[in-house]
């Protein structure tokens, strides 16, 4: 059987009219678009200024509003870290929420060790942040609120509209990491009010390596990435044609095919979501249970370790994800990291019986046959571990 | 015929062995590292691995040296603020050189803003600077020497290794820009010396949109890109892996190949020099005569304005650069800028009859056949344009 994809929120396979949009960018077309003077540079440049316009009609954005970077964790750290320098002396308060991505958390850091002070709002059981929380926190002194669109880890959506509405109406800046959401979710600039918007071109059907930050005109940010003139001062930087060509043609894709995409993952989460709730027993489903990303689902179960449960269903040929792909890197560091997930403890899950969560996340590709394979291989996976664990089987002699 | 591309300094075709090898790692091998609990994640981390053994060799570090980024620009600018950002508060003064790219000097201005110095030193007229002057620079509160190892727009080639020498002795960090010199000239980190040496991957056929950053053991960085803890958390995001795999390739081709190439490209340097020498009058090569980059041919011509002559250039199917290719991308930017060229300043080039310079970039694909043609070209145009100059024509009348 071919391995079952059910990460896409780590990252999605580059979609096969995306690589054939990139490829002539390689070895034909390989112009430096600052060499605009020649005809190769001339191509380079009109295939970023084409690409600039897909993804801006993506989130209903004006072209000289995208600004391309390497990936959403340089546009995270751009959006915060640009928008602090760029404010005057006198704004030294962000306002940003317990369940973001640790490009916007550890962006904090050097912030905060530079005078800022940092408000982490918490979230609900379900992940939600509160609009009012938002609110209260907005001082006199706030420059940034900072609010995630969708989690990847617990697929929650946000309420990111009444957020943007709230920090219009103080006149704070508002930034949406709309990694996990760009591509997936309606997501229009103008409605819910963002002036800094993170993208990932590689989180929907796009290449790695490259993102972008819409930056609201009339927004003034300090560049990250100082150098040449490119992306209007704000990221400087040979552009990497091929990856902008494709994350333009990736845009163009997903801003037909969206909706389609969605109906179709809403199908498959309702059947897994079902499926697992009906044969897993202890099982507890994180995250909102209707507001959150197509075709995700996200859950942890008593006495079963997240990590293992991985590696048990990766040997049955299924790929998915404990916490964010990003906490489970840390080759190195202390092994006790690898459980603790900040949005899980966020959400309140008791770390006393839950240690680590599971995230199926399923993309464009994937069938109602891999559904099935994952129904069928996953209580016999939790069996196992459940023998394997002393915990378990002291609470099966209490039962009995 | 054939366009001809002597832009190799701005950029360089892909080889299409690069592209066959970053291939796979699009639409099948597209698993994110960090999730190298599962098979896909396993591939992407191996690969990156890979590549990072190849750079390295191509240098003589160790794999574990070298941090990937996202191109020559990231890497100079997290090389300059990241040492600067790790030095403890005492060490406050910089010391870089006149010539150096926009991605050093721009880098070095917030530094500045937050209080540290900066001396830039003056080069000779063939654009080298001094190692004495290196040695008389450096103060008690000096943490970084940053000298190029080779000039993309001149050509001259740098004392590197006496500047390491100097700069070891006085405990000072040595980093060096080798965007231009990488995979094209002998470069041993050991042999120069250099605690940081910044790479280009698409400066030496590999791919845009991925760099490298030699941090020799032992060197503190502060990160400046916050998140995830990839590249040992010196530079956090999802790796862009295609553009990794196939800098890691490009990096075996050079080390291979790099011999070849350069007696191929000195070659053509030595008849394309020859050649303009004796056909077009009024000629004044900039650079070091012997100590340069091979294939790297660059001059100025009284009375013929730089832009100009690439138009007619193109026009008649020939690429080349005026200044480097960054200082060309000023859309929207004072006019002026075009032809104020720092590094012709620096050198000492009149402004009165200097008007912009070209610089001829041979790649290891151009040929004797593409020499002959632009040999043949450019004394028309010269010619051309010096019938369009008022000054020229003054010139004339003053001689007769």
């Amino acid at each position: 059987m071919t391995p079952i994809f059910f990460d896409h929120i780590s990252t999605t396979p580059l979609d096969p009219r995306v690589f054939a949009a990139m490829r002539p960018y390689f070895t034909e077309l390989y112009g430096n678009p600052s060499s605009h003077i020649h005809d190769q540079g001339q191509e380079g440049l009109k295939a970023v200024d084409a690409a600039r316009s897909s993804v801006a009609a993506l989130i209903g954005a004006k072209p000289g509003e995208i600004v391309f970077t390497s990936g959403a964790t340089e546009s995270n750290n751009l959006a915060v870290k640009g928008a602090a320098g760029a404010s005057a002396e006198k704004w030294k308060h962000i306002v940003a929420t317990e369940v973001e991505h640790f490009s916007v958390l550890n962006a904090l850091i050097p912030l905060s060790n530079r005078g800022y002070e940092v408000t982490l709002l918490p979230v609900d059981t379900d992940g939600k942040v509160d609009p009012e929380d938002v609110r209260k926190a907005i001082r006199s002194d706030t420059l940034l609120v900072s609010v995630m669109h969708a989690n990847s880890e617990i697929g929650t959506i946000e309420p990111v509209a009444e957020i943007g509405r709230i920090a219009k109406g103080r006149g704070v800046l508002f930034h949406m990491d709309a990694t996990a959401s760009a591509g997936h979710l309606p997501l229009d600039v103008g409605e819910i009010g963002a002036d800094l918007v993170t993208l990932s071109a590689h989180n929907f059907y796009g290449p790695k390596g490259t993102g972008a930050l819409y930056v609201r005109e009339g927004v003034a940010l300090e560049s990250q990435i100082d150098g040449g003139f490119q992306e209007r001062g704000f990221r400087a930087g040979t552009e990497n044609v091929p990856g902008i060509v494709g994350m333009g043609a990736a845009a163009a894709i997903a801003r037909d095919e969206r909706e389609g995409w969605a109906a179709h993952l809403r199908r498959l989460e309702g059947k897994l979501r079902e499926g697992v709730g009906k044969t897993v027993e202890h099982l507890h489903f994180t995250g909102h249970p209707t507001d959150r990303l197509p075709g995700h689902v996200s859950f942890w179960v008593e006495f079963a370790e997240g990590e293992s449960l991985l590696l048990f269903l990766n040997v049955h040929g299924v790929m998915a994800a404990s916490g964010s792909a990003c906490s489970s890197n840390l080759r190195g560091h202390d092994e006790e990291d690898l459980v603790a997930s900040p949005v899980l403890r966020a959400i309140g899950v008791p770390s006393d019986i839950c240690t680590g969560s599971i995230t199926f996340s399923m993309g464009k590709g994937n069938t109602e046959g891999e559904v099935d394979h994952v129904l069928g291989t996953l209580p016999g996976i939790v069996k196992r571990l459940w023998e394997m664990s002393p915990t378990y089987l002291d609470y099966q002699k209490k039962k009995a």
